[in-house]
């Protein structure tokens, strides 16, 4: 097998991968009709392969996800990328230990980004996978690097592997495209848990060494080896 | 092929499409039992094709859709057809580039219209779909002209392809049945997302040029060309 | 075929519609675990075709089904019948033009019966159904004709087919059995929809008359012939 | 068949219990992703069977559940235990009477928790269930005993079979797994409607005695015998 040929294999791979992990969004309900997307990053190339511009969930398939390039040019396919391309490229090139990038406008994760403000960590489970706050980005207008520009610097001050980006929705990032897609299912249920626990007053805060203390542990730790 | 026979197979085709599509109207939980109805224009014809009266999800089949012209008379068809014929024949007639309409209770869409209170535009999913706030039309009594003048006049005001009637549920038109149930979808999805980032306080507003922009680019760059 | 054989295939064709039906309760949601259930009257005769107690919904056949008289003892079965088939059997006996009842604890309808508050009527589909607000019973100790008693007194005063029996949940009544759940479907329909409108304000009043005439039309148009 | 064969026939029977147990768990929406897990003690043994950490739903199988000790050693299996084996195998040590224990984070259940605040008891259901409030545990850090202290500390005061325990989430006992999961799916039901209804006011309290006979009637009367 050539080199030529294992980067084909992969590719077929992370298209299989990347179609099939759609299924998990719409099975926590974190997107409606074709708004929302999974990319992941080919290793050791730059491309990443990205679900098609507004093709519903029920017709997706390995063969028309879209292959780019890191500036959001098609490689591959026949089909236009999600229009996230661009700022999912921009966190790819900026950040090199990105594998997968995904983004929805989950209802309670967007409730809190309508107003600009911060889930805070006040569950374990927030603290596990967020080690703190969900932070919120930037507004940011798409069709430039905005988009990417604001969800880079607001990562890179956080522990945190989702964004809420301002009045938009959420982009999560992962080591792979799976974990990204695990970070938005959680970024929802944690802005869902915390929003309802608030309506009825305020939730008991955690102490940052409790947050650091399960952050670390569940990093670390949990799962299997 | 006559002329005759291309009616025909254009029919047969938009009773596939109309029950098909009522699928989406369960899978988002838009309605419950029966209350809630797609309907398509017939292109070229003074028809439409809407889901019969009273008849359970379950059971609706491309045959058992009725086929009426523009004042609601039943031209074709073994049962009563929806009794929001009128108001969506209305909408045919005065709308000419219409060729979808969709009719839900939507909860939270309709929790709006309970209080006769427009969705405000907070969010970027709002300004693509909708290029401002989800209007309210008055309320009107079922059985005459009513309902129609009311879906049509509000509609006439706005960039909105989604109504919501006071004390009474949703509206929502599209060039074709299948652009009728997406802005049915996002309706629902706006509502809601607002409805609980304003439980908790002010969403940040979205200034007029940038929902123009977001606008504007999503009905002319979004999708595959 | 004898008098005894038609009361039988009666009977059989009810357990069959009463097992089914509850897969309308999972469906909508309206029930957890065995909490909840569908009973039938069997026309001309003192007998009662209702679930068996603390089964679950996967493992109801007709056949476990169990047919009680008028009073709630077991007729034919082999199992308990639910627990509330004192309260039904009563609601039975006193208004004969009744065919079917149904119990829940739906959660929005309970939230109102927790509060022992009606729901008001400011939706036309609250019109179109109860006829009015959804009226609140008395709290009600099971295990004697109290929670039956209670039932069969709050919806005489009414044109509701639904009552929120105080702290505990719904019982809904209809011409039969399938109408008994379409009104379980409806009140918590309605009752969730009013409650997520007051979280923000308060609805748009109807008027008595506007009430009046959508009910009208509702229960004599609406639907096929 | 020899002892030995015998206990090798029950684990086997566990595995397959426990395993299937997990449907429940997502059927009612009480976990996302690897959230959340049910455990088994093999009766008469010093042994429990749980699920594997950090694994997916859809993966789970009777073979990798996996058999511990009560100090939470894995005894058999090739899989890591669920990372809250050590909180479970203390309750198993501790409360002889308890066969089954079930973890999760269901939301609002762990948004009473959130704010340290009992579930009060003013419907019915959480009398039958629970036998008044559902009782708020202490926060504690996982990884040594104070999470299993902080529930039988918790739970041996109070009739509830269940614990939210703060900031974290709920666990759920029962004389079995399948019981301990009805207290769970239960427990969420509860915590749910409550907190519905007390966003729009104050539910009426239930009488001490009202809650005692009902608890009383559902523990000794309900379902089959």
């Amino acid at each position: 097998m050539t080199v030529v040929d294992d980067v084909r294999s992969t590719i077929q791979g992370l298209r299989r991968e990347v179609c099939a992990l759609h299924e998990q969004l719409t099975r926590y309900r974190l997107v409606v009709w074709t708004a929302g997307n999974v990319s992941a990053r080919v290793p050791g190339q730059d491309l990443l392969v990205i679900k098609p511009s507004g093709v519903s969930y029920d017709d997706l398939t390995p063969e028309n996800m879209v292959v780019c390039d890191l500036e959001g040019r098609v490689v591959e396919g026949e089909h236009a990328p999600s229009s996230d391309t661009e700022a999912q490229a921009y966190v790819y090139r900026e950040m090199p230990h990105v594998g997968g990038v995904v983004h929805t406008h989950s209802t309670y994760a967007t409730a809190w980004a309508a107003r600009g403000e911060a889930v805070p960590c006040v569950l374990t489970m927030g603290a596990d996978e967020f080690g703190g706050e969900i932070p919120v980005g930037p507004f940011a207008v798409i069709g430039d690097d905005s988009i990417g520009r604001g969800i880079v610097e607001t990562l890179r001050g956080s522990r945190s592997p989702a964004v809420l980006m301002r009045n938009h929705g959420v982009f999560a990032i992962g080591k792979d495209a799976r974990s990204a897609v695990k970070a938005a299912v959680m970024c929802e249920d944690v802005a869902r848990t915390v929003h309802i626990s608030r309506q009825l007053g305020d939730p008991v805060p955690l102490a940052p060494a409790q947050v650091d203390a399960l952050f670390d542990r569940y990093q670390n730790v949990y799962g299997q080896r």
